[in-house]
This record gives C-alpha cells, structure tokens and sequence, in this order.
C-alpha cells in the first residue's frame, strides 16, 4: 500500500514502466506534463528565442523583469515545453519571475553540442531583449540542470555577463557515471539506473569525452559562477553528483546552497501538484531566486 | 590592504597570533568575545543546567517556548559562554527563540565523553523544564558541530525524543583528519592547521578511535537524525568536514542544508558584528530555525 504522497508516484511509475521506443518515451514524459492541470492564472506565450523554439510564462506572481531561463530534463533525448509547462510555471511563481522555456534541440538527432547552442541563444536573447543578467535566474533539471552548468561556464569563457544565480533541481553533472550512488541508490531510484544513463550519455555525446567541462561540469574548474541553489532527492541514483557538484563549487570559492531531500525521486519537483514536498522544494527555490536577484 | 570586512579580521587575526599556552589561548577567545558589544535588549541569565554552568539570553524576538541549545567552538579546550555569548544571542533573535548556551566541560582537564555528558545533560534539563523537543534546535560551532551530532547520537540510541533540528557552523566532524580540505584549504585558512587539529584531537580523545562515532560523526549511520542545516566557509581546512556530513546525512535520508560561505574563515558568525556575511549566516540559520521548530 502506497504510505505517502511519493510513494503514489512511485507505484503509478511502476504501473507504467518506461518505454524502449524513443518515440513512445517522449510522448510519454510530454504526458506526464500534459495530464497536469496549468492553473488559470497562467499566461502561456509562444516565442522565437533567437531560433530555439521557446515559451514565456506569467503568473500575476511576476515583477521586476526577472526571469527564470529553463532547461528541462529528460536525458537530452526527451522532454519538452509540454512536460515541464506545469512545473516552470510554479517555480515561476514561487520566484516572482516570468519563465522563459527552451525546447532546445534533442539527441540522438542533434547531439552535442546543439542543446548547449540553443541554451546560449536563449541567454542571448534575454540579454538582447534588455534584460539584465543579475535578474536571470539560470535553471534546470536533471540533463538540462547540467546544461545550465554547462551554459554558465561557456559564458564565463566568452567573457559574457553571468546570470544572477543558478537553480539546479536533480542535476546530472557527470557523464562518466563515476558516482557511487549509481549502486548505493539503484535499488531505491525507480527511474535512472546505470544502464539507462549510459546510454544516454551515448546518445548525447557524439564522440566528445564524458569527462569534458561542457558535458560533465564536476571536472570544470568551478570558479566564478553565480550562487547556485543544488536540490536533490536522496532516493536518486545521481545523489552523488549533486553532492560533488557542491563540493567542488563550494570549493572553487563559489555561494553554494544544496538541499537533500528524504525519500525524494529523480525530479520530483514535477509531482508538485501531488507531493508535498514537491512544493516545498519549488518554493523553496523560489525564495532563493527571489534573494538573489535584482528587481523587487 | 584589507579589501573586504573579512580581509580586516584576517588582518587583526595574523597581528595576534594563537599563543602556545593553553591559559592564554582560553584568554584569547574569550577577549575575542568580550571585545563584540552585547545589545542591550539582551537578557543574560545564569542558570545550572543539571550540573552544567550554563546561561539564557533572551531577546524581545524570543517566542513561542523556542529554544536554541548552543555548545560553543574552541577545539574542545577552549571557549566558554564568554566567547560566543555575542553570537549565540544574535542566533536566537535570529530564529525568533530563547537560547541556553552551556559551558560544558573541556579538556584536557576533563577529556572525552566529558563534553558530551554536559551536552546531554543540558539537554535532559530542557527536556525536564517542560520544553517540547519539537521546539529546540541543537546547534554547535566547529568542536561544537561535532558535539551536537554527537548528542543527537546519543540520544537516537538511547531512545530518547531529538531536538526539532540541528544547525551546524564551521562543524569539525573528523577528529581523524583526513579531508583533503585540510591541504587544499591551508594556505586560506587563518586559523586551523592540520598540526593544531591534531594536537586538539589528542588532547580530547583520552585515547578514544578517533574514528568512533560520538567524536567523528562522519563516520556515523545519521540515520533518524532531524533535519540540520550546515553552513561553512570555503576558506576553512574543514570544508571537506561539512560536505562529508552532508553527503552522509543525505545519503542517510536525513534532510539536509549545505550551505558553503565564499572566502569566509572558520567560525565567521563570531565576527558578525563586522562581517556582512556573519550577519546574513546568522539570519539565514533563524530563519531555517524559525522554519523547522514548533511554536509560531
């Protein structure tokens, strides 16, 4: 019997194990996202960030200019607008921010580097649009959580104004899979196993080294990010690459927040609408956001 | 020159190097303390914690029975009420509570488990003042940390009711030394020095495994422990100490808070009068307090 709100989730996940065709795994997960009601307050506006497909969110919650930049998770082979809209809206909310989402480019069609591309032009775009840095929050989840690291870096190298922080929820930071909670954690994460990450960094990387700085940010020097908030379920098989992601940032002289969350999934934020903690977590980030940028 | 408010501590703490006497280096900490001026809205009241010398401050924030249990720093042969009663009251109008900070015994007069029988004494006295459990926060600085984890320990094996939630600064949980922190932080680190923690260490220890877990939690199962919030500075030998708890905690379904403080030294929150970053430290540790204790 299902004793709490996550463990709702977990039976429904098992109900419904992941799909082996891509296809069918991305209508899945777009699924996820779709069978959650957007709440009517909600404004949900399409737009052409410099090419990358994007959407804007408002809530009556936004002010200032601020803006939460998103990358969704999904292994960089899946996940959508669609199957985040729900969550980035409330995370949105939670900031007192307007959202913009990328649906950068997916492998196994566009590998690596065309996700990081897109992330970049819809940086770009902000700060064309007039928006100052320090009012971007930088964010994203599992994958796109290591893609926001990896964008941040890529602007540190060009010399480009950074965002004012960074929100990773559940980030994936080494796709050399050398964390030790691939085993510690296997038999409690009911989504990401070993086998499964290894083929999608397969997927991703086109060749380029799993260690390397813009795929696997816990081997990039650190130094000079913005504040980063690191949120993570202790039920996850990638705990270790949060933890890690904390040390060698923290070690690298930059603000570090992680946050480990009892009993939490894999992108857990995405439940919210069911798990308590879910919510506690979005608001939670959105507190941090809202201390750490410009604009009140 | 002194470039920020922390570089003028570095500088005032390189002009007054630790003495090698034990005498004068108790001194030392306590005129550290007894330099900070007490805002006169503090309440001090001395009060014998079941045997335990200890004192209550009381600001006008204190409400809601709350109460913050504070065990000060000072390497486990060093430090008093005197050192830290500056700091520890800021905590407590901070976190909305009452504090009880206890002058536990040190060493090497009085060597391990003696500052842990003081701790869970003063403990054991709330508990029999009628002060829910729910309502005390456990908190510690550097040797402090470690012996608050180790309380929390003690009382999680003994059976007994833990304390609403931990709040760990600067915590020393490896009397074993063997952070890497310890060589890549020393060159940063004004106060702590492989040499010295080892020498604190031995005096503490009275022969006891410095890997035992009641004087290095790190090596611990946390499991059942209340939510903690750590906080440290990236310029301190015991960084490593503060992630390798967290790490542990988290893996350990505890909730946990890691938050890593840019340039900050070891126990920076004494310094909160000058240092900005004190100041935010202290607030931060209130509101995660005031967050996680009942009694609105």
């Amino acid at each position: 019997m299902p004793s709490s709100d996550i463990d709702v989730i977990r039976a429904r996940l098992a109900a419904h194990p992941r799909p082996a065709d891509l296809a069918a795994r991305r209508a899945r997960i777009d699924g996820l996202g779709a069978g959650y009601l957007l709440p009517p307050d909600v404004v949900v506006e399409s737009v052409d960030a410099h090419g990358v497909p994007a959407e804007w969110t408002h809530t009556p919650a936004a002010r200032g200019g601020r803006v939460v930049l998103f990358l969704h998770g999904g292994g960089y082979v899946s996940g959508s607008l669609t199957s985040h809209r729900h969550m980035v809206a409330q995370a949105g909310r939670e900031a007192g921010a307007r959202t913009l989402a990328l649906d950068y480019r997916l492998a196994p069609e566009h590998r690596f580097p065309a996700a990081l591309e897109d992330a970049l032009a819809g940086y770009r775009f902000l700060l064309d649009a007039g928006i100052a840095p320090a009012r971007i929050a930088l964010a994203g989840e599992s994958a796109g959580g290591g893609l926001a690291l990896a964008a941040a870096l890529s602007l540190r190298e060009a010399g480009l104004p950074l965002p004012g922080c960074l929100w990773l929820s559940s980030p994936w930071t080494d796709l050399a899979l050398t964390g030790a909670s691939l085993e510690t954690k296997a038999v409690v994460d009911p989504l990401l196993s070993r086998a499964y990450l290894s083929e999608l960094a397969s997927l991703y990387l086109n060749g380029a080294d799993a260690r390397g700085a813009l795929v696997s940010p816990i081997y990039a020097d650190l130094t000079g990010l913005p504040p980063m908030l690191i949120q993570v379920g202790s039920a996850e098989t990638l705990l270790d690459d949060s933890v890690r992601l904390a040390a060698g940032a923290g070690a690298a002289d930059v603000s570090v927040h992680l946050e480990i969350w009892p009993h939490m999934i894999h992108a857990w934020h995405l439940f919210y609408q069911e798990v308590a903690d879910g919510r506690r977590s979005l608001a939670a980030a959105g507190a941090f956001i809202g201390a750490h940028l410009d604009g009140a």
